[in-house]
């Protein structure tokens, strides 16, 4: 296995940067879903670059072919499979790169892996632009859990020093959650935005990158929906946001805050409310064991700064073996953590389905 | 799936805390490896409960069984299969937590889960005993790992607000990693094991617990080691570490620190030391693209504090719908995180031989 | 991958004719499942050596220990693990194999495969005692099935040139299977016995063996259980068949004979019976493009002649590289096919389940 | 899962017989080996109909277009994924196929599967037009076989009642086996290719089909490759078989025929020949225990006759649930299997390189 992910639903990656195309192969998909295309494409225009001064200039129209799975526009049982044109490819911008790997990208490891057969040309198939397919799988499958009643959203949690506020991790709404997703620059606190994206114009200034975190909640996923240990809901969505590039850290509820508090602090009492068995904290991020309690789920992933900056670096040359620098070129996002956004529901969406299916 | 694990190496764990065993089965060792029974056994001690006064009194003898999978002392291809009979039960305790589940463990979504026919008996399959063959595994694990060059070697990072020194993420030794965990309680910095263990008997002396860090460190590990995606280095760590009860954050290389640094920061620039590619620093963990760039691998596990604690806390009656008090008996870590550094570094362990095989 | 199969069932099977002891682990069995001992115990005795003139003379009591998966005698949702234990074994019977490999068995390849370090002792995992704990398994699933409408059931079709009568492919009834099960020599037409034990004595007589032919039945599968392509039903089944020792060939409904059928002749074409679609004949075994049609399902396995024979036969010395005869000691089944009948009900029963759950 | 398959090599295949497009997506091809393309082609032109009498009219280019997975015409890692443009399709020949399905085909068990929201439109998922992909996947592989001096090659053992001779199963070559391939009509005794032809076009004369057995073989397996139990040769090149369609039989070496033979018969004696380990007869195929014994491995295939047919059946109406005949309408095969033997090599191709990276 590699670019495979799922149990009842296999979800299947190809693609490089710069080849012919790239696409999603998903199988298992309950029959008989009509996809709302509209929808699905303004979800992966949340995700499309070249939208304004935070991101890469690079456009891409990112439109999915669907080749197969759908019959008269509902899925069919058939794997389904779509795929996106890479059109706006410039090869020529990463010549130097097979010899000399761009620091904090997987340049050289993949090298060493493939022997140098890898295709460098922008960061082959380990390029950001491999979200976009993954953004189409989730983009569907966000449908499918809103018809089981689950909704999805995340938001800007932090750029550089700037904080958004957090989820209310008790008492959300799927409501709150589509509010957050509708914003041009998803934060809670409209306040949060205008230094974040300072910071971000800060480094972009300076050829520089700044990185973030992306908090994600679900609500309406049934308690008792996940499997112990391995197939856990911690485990299956850890496995699928650390195969999002960037991701260097994912924890849910009260995560690494956890370390400092007393278990009467961080233990979720019982309580009813409304008929129905809820907590009244939610430090555990509705997930007990590996399965969920029926609390919102909450996660959250550290985004680090895009590797791609226009600053000089230290590198080496491979076929040398001695060091020399390296300046990237190319059109890069200074902070790709509003374009994570969508990319982290996607994949936390891929995650719950297929726990629940 | 469930609580199987691995690609080529197959991990399947199976027990509840009160059935009549517990155990683990490995399928894909190589063959021919002679497994140094008493160092396995030192290595499980580190895990056992009841060795002093931050540890649980129930006491386990812990001795694993091996049922198959060795000719001769030697792995012989088949499956091995380990078992640890559980001796010391008190089934008594847990009477009422069927129906009245104990906030922060898996009580109640088990409950949910399995419509009420879940083991509830000492957390079930849920238990933190069901770490003890997932140590018998990731014991063999590093045996094995060591032949090939590697040495895995975890610390407390953190116990409540004590902090212990991080590794050095750049030049780390085996010979350090083997130091620290031979100490009994391991701290890089001797001086944070007081604060600590003070801090967990503050705790238990008001029948509470804390949480705490660990940070694990694999160093030998080679370029090229992982795949991309979803078979990323970090996906499949993340997906066992999140295996082990009480995890609740994983990060790697800074992690969430990344959030607040630049690309020029965060990026490791590469340089040649000794004829070989090394990064100056080592923001990433070790792991660019899901694949091992030669440098140590950092990971670093949040762990909550154990929920079973002394306190009276707000429950529910799951028959009656109404709320309750719960006073959970029995006998609980104030702090599981020093036994549970083996753990992590067992599952790391296994994470580890599992992509290089 | 290697001991493990299935896909919602996981199922992994231990062990080696002479290691201390043999078992399986089931993940992903409904929870709250009351299993029948005394009838799995029943099942079980069917396998067992040591019954008649036709088997080994080898005698293992065969009652499995249950470790854990169950609670109050119910399935818990945990994995279920089963373990014999190996009590009867004479190891010295086999010292000179691992240097001369007996033809027809695994010896000479498991050499190979893992440098030497195979457990020859018995023929390890490779021994047809395996099948004990698979059945252990497939008891439980039977048991399971039943509870849903599924019936299983299998006989002798042949052995050496002597046939029983076929199933009615189209009129099967659960009562049927339940009668032929039942049958201390499973085979529909009675006369067929006496000939077949004659055939099983002969070669015995001469310290040879001989194959034959099982035929195995499933009703109540309803229409549209399996899945497309890589997962189609006859590709679960067939891959757990071949997993059985001694399995050569596996044939659907009328699987060879169709190469000399017209099309008007293997098609079985579609009516209405008692207000439901069933098809006129069955020459596809209530298989088609991998999903079941709701005819019984049929599927046939070809038994090889026990390869352990008195016989002296050509074999080698692997370690001078030069020919020399063997004579095979210990005790042997002069004819499997017997045996062999529960066994391939188990791993029908299994890939069932796994594809209904 | 579902449509896909494999552990070190995964398999995709997608695509419905008349959606925009099919295609196959391999993810651990080894890096670095550049694809014959010309070879390739002609490899497919094997499958593809409309080249003579026996077969389809429908005429397809069948030239895949490779969107990902090459870098300079050689593998680089990344998964490799290659479609096929639909451009024949007629669907309106396939109207009224949703309400009545076809005597033998997977019409009816897919819509009871999706509830009616298959693709019914040339047989949707299930269509033989899918085995072009999986020769695409399965033609690379037989490069990549041959590379590691693994030749395979299948020839018509049987259509209707004539039979083909035997590959000799001791001393067989990759000559031989490369000779047979390139036979435009793939016989070993070119003495049965007109009575089977004859067969054939009595068949289509009368608006019926025939069916036949393809034989398939490889050289060059190493004793050692495979695994125990469930991943087994047997059972890999088993499930990979059933998922072609039409396939209703796989047998190993004597297969069926082990039946009626005595163990002293069927086990195959070791002899040492060049200096090597061989075994004098080859009854076992080439597997003892799932693991190749480096001799020859042979499998055959039943296919059962085309399905579709011209001659009137009888169906049902699902709507109406009511009785009614149909005639099958389209251009189909009269006998599928000359086109089915490089589908058979092509499986067995990627069962085989799965097992032996």
């Amino acid at each position: 296995m590699a670019s495979m992910y799922g149990n009842k639903l296999k979800i299947s990656i190809f693609g490089q940067s710069h080849s012919p195309a790239i696409g999603v192969t998903v199988d298992g998909l309950p029959a008989g879903f009509s996809i709302d295309m509209d929808r699905l494409q303004q979800f992966l225009a949340r995700r499309a670059p070249g939208q304004n001064a935070y991101s890469t200039t690079r456009k891409e129209a990112d439109v999915p072919q669907f080749l197969c799975g759908l019959y008269n526009g509902a899925t069919c049982g058939a794997p389904l499979t779509a795929i996106i044109q890479n059109t706006n490819t410039r090869s020529g911008d990463y010549a130097e790169l097979a010899d000399c790997p761009r620091p904090g990208h997987a340049d050289y490891p993949a090298a060493v892996k493939w022997s140098g057969h890898q295709d460098p040309t922008g960061g082959g198939h380990f390029s950001g632009r491999l979200t976009a397919p993954l953004c189409v799988a989730g983009g569907i499958a966000l449908q499918m859990l809103e018809e089981r009643g689950v909704a999805i959203g995340a938001h800007i949690a932090q750029i550089a020093d700037v904080n958004d506020a957090p989820f209310d991790s008790v008492n959300l709404s799927a409501k709150t959650l589509r509010s957050v997703t509708e914003k041009a620059f998803p934060v809670l606190d409209d306040g949060a935005a205008a230094p974040m994206q300072a910071a971000i114009l800060a480094a972009r200034g300076e050829a520089d990158s700044v990185g973030g975190i992306v908090e994600c909640a679900a609500v309406g996923i049934p308690a008792g929906v996940g499997d112990p240990m391995f197939d856990g809901l911690e485990s299956r969505i850890a496995a699928i946001l650390f195969a999002v590039p960037a991701v260097k850290g994912v924890e849910f509820g009260a995560g690494f805050s956890c370390a400092s508090m007393r278990g009467s602090q961080c233990n979720d009492p019982y309580v009813i409310r409304d008929g129905a068995v809820r907590t009244a904290s939610n430090n555990n991020g509705g997930i007990l064991g590996g399965i969920a309690n029926g609390m919102p789920i909450l996660v959250r992933a550290a985004i680090k700064p895009t590797p791609s900056i226009g600053i000089r670096q230290d590198s080496v040359s491979l076929s040398r073996m001695e060091e020399k620098t390296l300046v990237v070129h190319g059109r890069h996002d200074p902070c790709i953590v509003p374009r994570a956004v969508p990319v982290i529901e996607a994949a936390v969406a891929l995650a719950l389905l297929d726990a629940m299916l």
